[in-house]
């Protein structure tokens, strides 16, 4: 029997999609900078099937591209020849329990649908990023996704409570509890989550609810420098006690090509500064205590010189306005001309002469070169993405790709810095991980791969060099 | 040359124990139910010398018990014959950065210490338990340490950046970044936090410090049932946004105990209660919201009908009294009689029903025997230990130690719980291993063991059946 019947028997021929228009979407690929090519797309639809494909390619040898909602950044989901595993249909929510602030549901749901059967319940899942409306949940943990709220509530890793995982030996492994502490032995929920497909497929998890936040202190701040942000953002974290939700920055540059591109942005200055701040509290209380706790903070940071100026939103609509800035900073990009993204954390204390040398050092890289800055400072995570000069053919940019990534990279490393903060490896950074990881740690990463896939069928090629 | 002048050449003579009576507190074991055997205790000075001490081990193939404060609850620092690696030595606080709030220290660093060296910075570093005068920081991390402010700030694992690890192959993994955020493969860190010092030593960390709360709310709650203690607790969750550092259980019984043998404990309530919670707020703003809120959360406490009556503390002393009463509620039960300290987590919801079943099968399998209850209920953790019969030889209790963790145990696998939620496996819980996790999870520990260390030389006999 050949492997397309196989599969047929497991999942039925309706969830084995080899027509090649039917298969398009399953092989995109965001950044259009790899080719993915798959027998097939097989859509499971529970954990039993899940196993039952893993021991079919394993006796042939057959790779498995696990796949979300194909959103991802970095190329993880693009497959090699062999088979994907898209996990789409197993998208039921098994349970919440509000009291206990916690939902176990299958990998294949929607983010924004997590968001909302928690919301229902009144309760609250802070995961929350650009692609909530298609990403599952199970590629956010298979690249520990992060996004606007990490600052209060942890990238994914911090949301999770259990896991189930199909290991690529095709055993189960049962992990899905609802427990905050349990110390018995090593921590494989952890190990899974970020590996990105490539040490089995998740496919359940238990996952940690808040209490849903229905008062919210939003503003918008002007700073004249990024020390000033960074003495801002340690100050707010004691004089609002950690409540902080979001801390995003964005440049003077990103802004003004927001308000050029993006239809309905408008400065909410009248004069203009080098930096600004979108800072939220959020609270649960029933008189809200946010706002109270905001202005205090905003009354010190006046007084103490780190900002220049706030506009503090009065109402839903003027919060929501400061998010639609957020948003259009990153939409804006594409009208910029090419890009190359660099999604890098450093130590924050590091962040001003990080942002200055790396600065300097693309422009005598590439003259002409824009740096557009943002991101989720508070984190240590910055968006260092750099644009082509106006003039300059995007083919010619596009071959300077690695010496700009290089450039920027090795300030990180010179820092103590990630060169992936939040998106992950998948193929695009496999490069970098053979760069600027020290063969010890490479070494004792492909030891575990070999001990838990010694065949190499879970998604091969990325991650590892 | 022997072994002990090829150790002697790395540390030094002196830092090289032989001598019996020296020796004896490397070997001490607290719960007197594992006898320790070593050649020596080594006492390496740095992370160079760790790896050189390894080096040696490996080659001669003799096993390597790392050792902190010999605190542990499990037996996790108990030697089979080969050397201990005590890290007292290694106590150096590398480097405070306030205004990231992060520390890089040692791993033979106390946690009292590191406490301190936070505060006096106005920091705060939340991982505080019973032990912390004499344990160290790298036997917190090997076990992945809880106490009593998980519910706000986590297990050690969530407060920890960065770590440097001698790896059993005697190399050194450089992990000790101070960054947030970092998705670049797998979660090594994670793998080493919990292993207790089977994947290799841990030699020093990057901890997460935390703005110092300098306004605290601290009650004393009395209430009729664990049900009501469960939904006492999801209400504060949202009535106080997240804000409860700790959420303490002390049953009557606990109570009475503690009033009977420990000196200046006494009831603060004009009536007798079942169950007691103390509650605790804190915060770091400049004028202090903790009281606000915990009034409000308590008055509609009160409301709801969830607590029967709570005294507030007026006082630092009389909140320090409140904290009394819960440390003397552990110290108490050496006066009641030989005890078996069950430390088991059950999902939060389930707790009630917990605690009625696994009560009556501890009473059916021993009648007499007494339920001492009380734990960090906000994170599903319960010490459930059981006290002797007063009347029973304590030698024939002890016969029925396993019999009676069995009953505990059995009713924690039915509800989804764990048989270790913050002291670990050690030696003590090993045949929990082998009873209650699922052979596909013992042999994917057992695939990791063996791939980081192929001789089995860290820590042999630890964790793993």
């Amino acid at each position: 029997m050949n492997i397309l019947s196989q599969l047929d028997q497991v999942v039925g021929r309706a969830n084995v999609v080899v027509d090649a228009h039917v298969l398009e979407p399953y092989l995109e690929e965001r950044r259009q900078k790899f080719v993915s090519r798959a027998i097939c797309a097989v859509l499971p639809g529970s954990t039993a099937e899940v196993a039952s494909i893993v021991q079919i390619c394993r006796q042939r040898r057959i790779s498995i591209t696990p796949q979300g909602g194909n959103t991802g950044l970095c190329g993880g989901a693009v497959a090699d020849g062999g088979i994907v595993v898209n996990l789409k249909r197993m998208n039921k929510i098994r349970g919440v329990d509000a009291d206990a602030y916690t939902m176990e549901l299958e990998a294949g749901c929607i983010l924004a649908d997590v968001q909302s059967a928690a919301d229902e319940c009144d309760r609250y899942f802070p995961l929350s990023l650009g692609a909530e409306g298609s990403c599952q949940i199970g590629g956010n943990l298979s690249t520990n996704a992060g996004g606007v709220n990490v600052l209060k509530y942890g990238n994914i890793r911090d949301l999770v409570l259990g896991l189930e995982t199909v290991l690529p030996s095709g055993e189960i492994w049962h992990g899905l509890q609802a427990l905050r502490k349990n110390n018995t032995g090593y921590d494989l929920k952890n190990l899974f989550i970020g590996a990105e497909g490539t040490l089995g497929i998740i496919t359940a998890a238990t996952l940690k609810l808040f209490p849903k936040p229905h008062h919210h202190a939003t503003s918008l701040l002007a700073l004249k420098s990024v020390q000033d942000v960074i003495d801002l953002f340690a100050l707010a974290r004691t004089e609002t006690s950690d409540f902080v939700s979001s801390f995003e920055l964005m440049s003077r540059t990103t802004l003004e090509s927001a308000f050029k591109h993006i239809p309905g942005c408008r400065d909410l200055f009248d004069d203009l500064y080098e930096w600004y701040v979108l800072i939220e509290l959020g609270d649960s209380t029933a008189e809200g205590i946010s706002p109270a706790v905001s202005q205090s903070f905003l009354e010190q940071a006046l007084e103490s010189g780190f900002i220049e100026d706030a506009v503090i939103a009065q109402t839903v609509q003027q919060a929501e306005e400061m998010w639609r800035l957020r948003a259009a900073v990153t939409e804006a990009q594409i009208f910029e001309g090419r890009s190359i993204k660099n999604d890098v954390s450093v130590p924050i204390s590091c962040i001003p002469e990080f942002i200055d040398i790396a600065s300097s050092a693309s422009l005598e890289q590439m003259p002409g070169v824009r740096c557009f800055i943002y991101g989720h400072i508070g984190d240590g995570n910055l968006h260092f993405n750099l644009c082509q000069p106006p003039a300059m053919d995007p083919d010619i940019f596009s071959e300077k790709w690695e010496d700009l990534t290089d450039v920027i990279n090795e300030q990180v490393s010179h820092f103590g810095g990630s060169f992936s903060a939040e998106h992950g490896i998948g193929l695009l950074k496999v490069r970098d991980m053979q760069l600027h990881k020290s063969q010890t740690e490479l070494n004792v990463m492909r030891a575990i791969k070999s001990a838990l896939d010694p065949d190499n069928i879970m998604n091969p090629g990325k991650i590892l060099p």
